[in-house]
């Protein structure tokens, strides 16, 4: 059995929590948050303690960290973790800044930890059972990958502000998935946005609605479709079009009613949120974490992967901002 | 080119006028029907002359009739068509009394004529493509046929008086179906149904919703799913369970257009009624029915086959009324 | 917390022991099974006991049984739990003769104890979102049921000689779910069939393809589709057909993949079987008896349910059997 | 009765000819085509006659030519018909320079003669019918549009070297559209390609998989899907997502059959080419022209347009090679 720190108690730290807890093999030691009374009830609801942050480092009896913080804290916690020896498993970013994530990983690489960044859209059996057709060869040699990923609304303006910008926020769960399909790293970026959802998005200097094009090594182009909104539930589609053929993952629906009536058929929206939509992908994130910790996997993606996430994120941005393609490396 | 006589303008008299007008072998040379102006109208605007029954059957340079008109003239125009030794095409059904159906195939079969009976839906592009799929093996033997066809709205009450029943008017198309896509001859009808769309119908001695079940020698089973009303179009649908899966034939919908609202995702409803539904199948039956005039084919569905399904709708009344399975034969 | 006895280790009791052990309110305290070694290993592995079944019967601490033993121990498991003073939860059926089924049943009565009868396909999401569609009013008065259910592959002939029949081993569900659905009791009955799938099957006294048709007070039909192999997955589907529309629960896909390519565009099977497709169901409808257990709820499902279905099931027999339909009460 | 002169037999002069004898109001008076005997066997045909450019020119009984000759004499045709006062429907494009285009357009204004340039694609029922939802509102404000466009194999390398590039032959089309639907001229165009399909069309100097972003005034962007290749036939799709949701248009199928079988569930493929996908599309074009001519309407798509759609795709070619996104105006 290990014994979990779980530092955050929001949305996202619940939804670890839960599967922490449901997992045989772990079990939530110690809750870690500044909201003090949200990490009472988060601990006493799993029998677990609530810590400082040096208090669970110190704890020998813990055996990973399990980060779900507010982003700016990421880093220094890793760092703590790792220092202290534990395994780390971190909800993306690592940083905002890449200088910031740089000296990070050396930090981890030097203490000799495992560390999981959670892009959670990895474990999706959808988008896994696609990268496994692909990967068997079902549609050839990859040229276009269409990643459509939409929000179902926008953010308030002040976490629009907070958040490092659509790129790094949003899409960069979009760039990793790129690059965990396609199993290359892009070449060069080009990025292009409008503030069409929210002027408060735009007064907060950031875009709502935004395009971005990858271009890899083998010719292959991804194709990133972005919005802060939808208008119809959370929109999470890839499309994979190779040598001999398509792979299409589409959304999954609230449910599989259809209603025909005198106006039209109809059928339900896709599922409304991240929460709904990869509740099974988080489920198989904390698994291979689990696996991770038996010794049985290593990390599927760990530092470098979120690194690089950022680093194309920064060059959307980059793109955007000078109107060009941006090569990389 | 081969001249037409065409009896009765009314709607699906109109249809096949398009359509004999169209095909560059086939001219509407006459138009009779009870109702003058009607016919002058129809036959000014094909360039035809209008005729009386005897005019048109007289005439030697006419090579077929197309017969559109009431239910109750089908079977002496047949008869005089036959003994003017004319092609005939002649809209379903040929009557609504067995013993006056077989009377009248004698006298087609002594003169020698072909007759083609109009069962449009055996030319329906999409039954057509799951006959094929199936006589090629795709679903290894046949063991559930299940078909469901739906009016958009009930007619009026006065029509059902004189339709002579659901099953004689409606499943009649369904029984021909069962017929066409097995290419068996059935041994038993059961049948069964109830008046819920209107009480006039009702009172007019008729149900509007019925479920047939049909048994072949080969143990397959039809069954067919009838209702004077859907609600939301002309539902035309065929499923076919085999000993190695399924071929189902969906709906035809209005346009291919879905719009995603936040209320739920909507598709055209299925096309209204069978003037849109069976458009290109009217289109490909008078394309047979000229083969047939030009020698190149017999007649895919003739007067046995119109007896057939009359035989099988008189049996489904007969089980619906002594609520016990009908043996054939 | 509340302890369970769990009789029955095979495939459905170990579904049950999921649930059981996974619900943070109740526990496997004992497992009972004939098959010792079985019900040592899932003993061991849920940190339960094994006992005989008095044992079981007699221990003050067990609030409730779970039984999931061979269908010929059902009634009287539930008649000794009944004694004990358990809360019994049955897998269905309760007994295959009506008689049993009734003399239990008084039994339950008597003794003032809940039983839930474990027709899972009642707390499917996907029909029970159908229905609260329909009790909210959405297609109107129901019309016409059509319930498509299919396994993917015949039993072996030896279960076939024990099951009682596909009406009572497959067909209840189906039964059911029209009552479940309509929530009104069928007033007559006609079934047909045929063995096309395995001779074996035939050669046990039974058909392995079926239709039944259900007719109920208010005149709505229910047309029920079975069959012992459907050749691509489970096949559960259900339409229903009132004066505003049609509802339609489509079948769970294994998969939302689709591969698009030179032959055709393909897109995963129906999940394979119940285990799948009704995993939901079965955590649902544990939920419930736990709501039971706790007062919150009456039995959705009760004995009198079960006995409907058994009935049901019957009158389909004696009408396939004398080709007629059987009227009800 | 309008009297046409066809320029060119071949693959697309054929489509024509057909809907031109077809319509009540029109008639091929003329074929002109360099190749004799492919002129003799239309002209045959259609009771038409074969005459010379000139011929046709001066024939006073000619209302109206029909361009569909190759590209390199599109541009003198159109000029020589306006001098004789005809009205022109011309194939796309005008010519594959700017500069002769608007000189040619210079011509055509002075004749005061109709010219429709043929972007077929306008008149496909459904994308006619996900620009009239949007117009009535149905998506609210435009945001971002996405097309994807992909031919279902290559062309000969020889084709590309004389096609003027992807960009001129096949995304004009979709360049046109997204001016059609959005009601809009973009303001900036970025382009990217790859050659993965067919080195050969590398050889040729051109690409076969391209991504092109249009912005416009109003913030809207269209996203632009290009390849030479699909796999599985002619991708044709459409989606506009809006400040209230989605419209999507998608492909049409060959068949609406699905076979489930033991492996997958598959229906057919999207039709295979634009014969086949856009017949009606060219039906309804003609039947505006026809319009045109007949003065109820003015031309939708005119020589203004054919201009600006070039101007974009020679703007994607700009981007294409500097690797930035091109400003317009």
């Amino acid at each position: 059995m290990f014994n979990i720190a779980l530092f955050g108690c929001g949305r996202i730290g619940k939804v670890h929590a839960v599967n922490i807890a449901a997992h045989p093999n772990t079990q939530i030691k110690a809750v870690i948050d500044p909201y003090h009374e949200g990490a009472v009830q988060l601990a006493n609801q799993y029998g677990a303690t609530v810590m400082s942050v040096d208090e669970a480092m110190a704890d020998k009896d813990i055996h990973a960290v399990c980060i779900c913080s507010a982003t700016d804290t990421h880093a220094d916690l890793i760092e703590q973790a790792a220092l202290a020896g534990k395994a780390i498993f971190c909800e993306k970013p690592i940083d905002l800044s890449l200088s910031r994530v740089a000296a990070c990983l050396e930090v981890v690489d030097n203490a000799g930890v495992k560390l999981l960044v959670g892009f959670n859209r990895r474990y999706d059996p959808q988008f896994r059972t696609l990268r496994e057709l692909f990967d068997s060869g079902a549609v050839g040699k990859a040229e276009t990958l269409v990643i459509t990923s939409r929000d179902p609304s926008p953010p308030p303006a002040e976490y629009v502000r907070v958040s490092g910008g659509i790129f790094r926020d949003m899409s960069i769960h979009d760039l990793d998935m790129a690059r965990f399909i396609l199993g290359e790293d892009p070449i060069s970026v080009s990025a292009h946005g409008s503030c069409l959802v929210d002027p408060a998005i735009g007064e907060a200097g950031d875009i709502d609605s935004a395009v971005v094009i990858l271009r890899f090594p083998s010719g292959a182009m991804a194709n990133i479709i972005n919005s802060r909104r939808s208008g119809y539930g959370y929109d999470q589609r890839i499309e994979l079009h190779g040598s001999k053929g398509m792979l299409k993952a589409g959304n999954v629906r609230e449910h599989l009613v259809e209603h025909w009536g005198d106006e039209h058929c109809s059928s339900a929206k896709p599922q409304n949120f991240f929460l709904e939509r990869y509740k099974e992908a988080y489920i198989d994130e904390w698994q291979h974490f689990v696996d991770v910790l038996e010794g049985k996997a290593e990390p599927q993606c760990s530092g470098i992967d979120g690194e690089l996430a950022l680093e194309l994120a920064d060059a959307a941005l980059e793109s955007l901002q000078q109107h060009k393609t941006v090569e990389l490396k």
